[in-house]
């Protein structure tokens, strides 16, 4: 995992982030910390010029506007033109129906080459399940050691559905293109405690792919194992007066004082 | 005050917030330090499907724009269709007449069962007074030891005016229906000091209020005890180099480590 | 430096600010650190009010949208009309046709008194420089010991042509007028590392300026020497496990922290 995040570290991708306003200042905090530049603008007559001048373009769907999926769509179709990374975060999809099928025209239309987000959501843009609760994942669908081989073959089958990567966030979270399946156990349950880790996970994903362009599907994982990996060190490091707040500064903090050699050491994953 | 933080962390209601951009995660950490769950949508053509998942719906006039406006209404009427608690936080009513006019027009349209204010808002709201200096409680509107009493047949007259529980945030809080005022001591004056404080209390009242249906106003007494004991206790904590932004952290964090025990012991208030 | 500082906390102005959703909660804590007040507000319908009870008016154009585009004129005229401070932050300018036309457009219209960004973004603004890497400043316009003195003369020459006062953002900070340049010393590198300094410094400057009309330049100086000194006194207190979300957070503390003698000692400049 050590050369991607050297990558994102050298290289300084800019990344153009179209994302809800809920979570968009630890988006950027954490890709300043990862060691990419963040660049927000969701305006239709904006965008077009900020995609240009970056690496690759976020699509977080969490809080939706008339305008901003407009822009969505511009600076996609602009991405795709230029040859620039796409990362869709379907945040919410399934809760409603401009989610779920903003999301799904998102994936029509701009083909993105990364999809992250947790197993409802996954489900809801490839098929038509349902039963969100707003934008955690529902409980029956979680990955366990029981499930893991099952859930890895999934993963595959998404990812060839939906010609792209497939990072499925949980308990164990899953990246798979359509041949191979990365399962990686870093992380903590209390990182769901904190608003936008999933969020700041999709930005780090567009930094990292950006910076490997030509080994997408294990930069992808190498972003999956620094978020997780971050929250490990970081809940270490909690005092007892210490809660959910400061454990949404610690990650960041984490991400900003990881080394390469450290990301090396602290991640855990298998491939199928 | 025990078992309505029990309520919150049993049932983790799903509180659709249409809430103001500044102190929007706030209010999410906020929330889920509770044991809540957070939503946003502020978009008209999202808004009816987002408040049919949720247990409740906050209303917080912070920073209105055309399109939310239309939404806060769209949203009102399907939380009132199907019966949902709707709490209403006029934040800067009585500094302009887009927010004072929408937050009478809400009152009148929407019914909110809780409205969640300081006294000038509320008074802008309920009465033609004005001279709110930005979201600020104007100074001469203090509730002290000497006037609670008449303050709390103030707080008893708004709610039967306005057929609402009233929660008046101060340097004592009022929170009253027609016939009863709760006046609760928790608190410190420094939370004045950071920004959104207000907000993720209207937040806590709407997920007590989900959680505990059957005893509205003693829930949102139990919200105002929750973040004014918060407040007191992060500040212990604060060491002499940290200031507002910490203080800001570490009352979210106290929220997510206190037990319905803890507010127990420390709430403290009288009834009227 | 000492009397602006006091200044402010002794009247505490009531900042309206027409603001980017990325920093917009640390501008908001940051004026309250420093005793200032923040409203936000960017609906052309609410805006004039806002402006009419504030003390000066901050815009910054991080996140343009259409509507906050025409806010931005609306609140501008009323403040002009009203012979209150008006702070352009171009942020951006340079890296977009409609951030540069738009930030054109304000400096012609709206006449700011006093303008603050990087040297990339100014001269996006003053002349037809390109090259803005995202909002960061580039490299090549590096403020260093060995070109200060014609860096000093380039501001002056900026405060000339716009008629404002021209406080750029740098490893040497710049702020003249058309006959006097002062250098600032303070600050970090690493506060690059932290989104929203930046607009965090212009709303301090709009602050400085509201409570010290009779002495812009001098006030305008001292705002810069604050936020420098909070970054540096931030970086001594941060523990090894600490990075840049912890960072963010200390340099608010240390602004609601510094005495006005603090700041005195602390602040290191030139004057050319």
């Amino acid at each position: 995992m050590k050369p991607y995040l050297e990558n994102v570290r050298k290289t300084s991708p800019l990344i153009h982030c179209i994302t809800n306003y809920v979570t968009v200042n630890d988006v950027a905090n954490m890709l300043l910390a990862a060691g990419a530049s963040p660049v927000m603008s969701d305006e239709p007559e904006d965008v077009e010029d900020i995609t240009s001048i970056s690496s690759a373009l976020l699509i977080n769907i969490g809080t939706l506007h008339e305008k901003s999926i407009e822009a969505m769509f511009l600076a996609g179709k602009k991405a795709k033109e230029q040859g620039k990374i796409i990362v869709l975060d379907p945040v919410g999809a399934g809760a409603s129906k401009l989610r779920t099928e903003t999301a799904k025209r998102i994936l029509t239309e701009l083909q993105p080459q990364i999809i992250r987000g947790n197993i409802s959501e996954i489900k809801a843009l490839l098929f038509d399940a349902s039963g969100t609760k707003g934008v955690d994942a529902s409980i029956d669908d979680a990955v366990t050691a029981e499930n893991l081989k099952q859930a890895a073959d999934f993963a595959k089958a998404c990812a060839k559905q939906s010609s792209a990567i497939v990072s499925i966030s949980g308990a164990i979270d899953l990246i798979a293109d359509a041949d191979t399946c990365y399962a990686v156990y870093n992380g903590r349950a209390e990182m769901a405690k904190v608003t936008g880790t999933g969020c700041q996970l999709g930005a780090l994903t567009a930094a990292f792919a950006a910076a490997n362009p030509d080994a997408l599907l294990a930069a992808c994982t190498a972003a999956v194992c620094l978020m997780g990996y971050a929250g490990e060190t970081a809940w270490m490091d909690l005092k007892k007066e210490e809660g959910n707040a400061t454990y949404r500064n610690r990650i960041i903090d984490a991400v900003s004082n990881m080394t390469s050699s450290d990301l090396e050491r602290g991640a855990r994953y298998e491939i199928f």
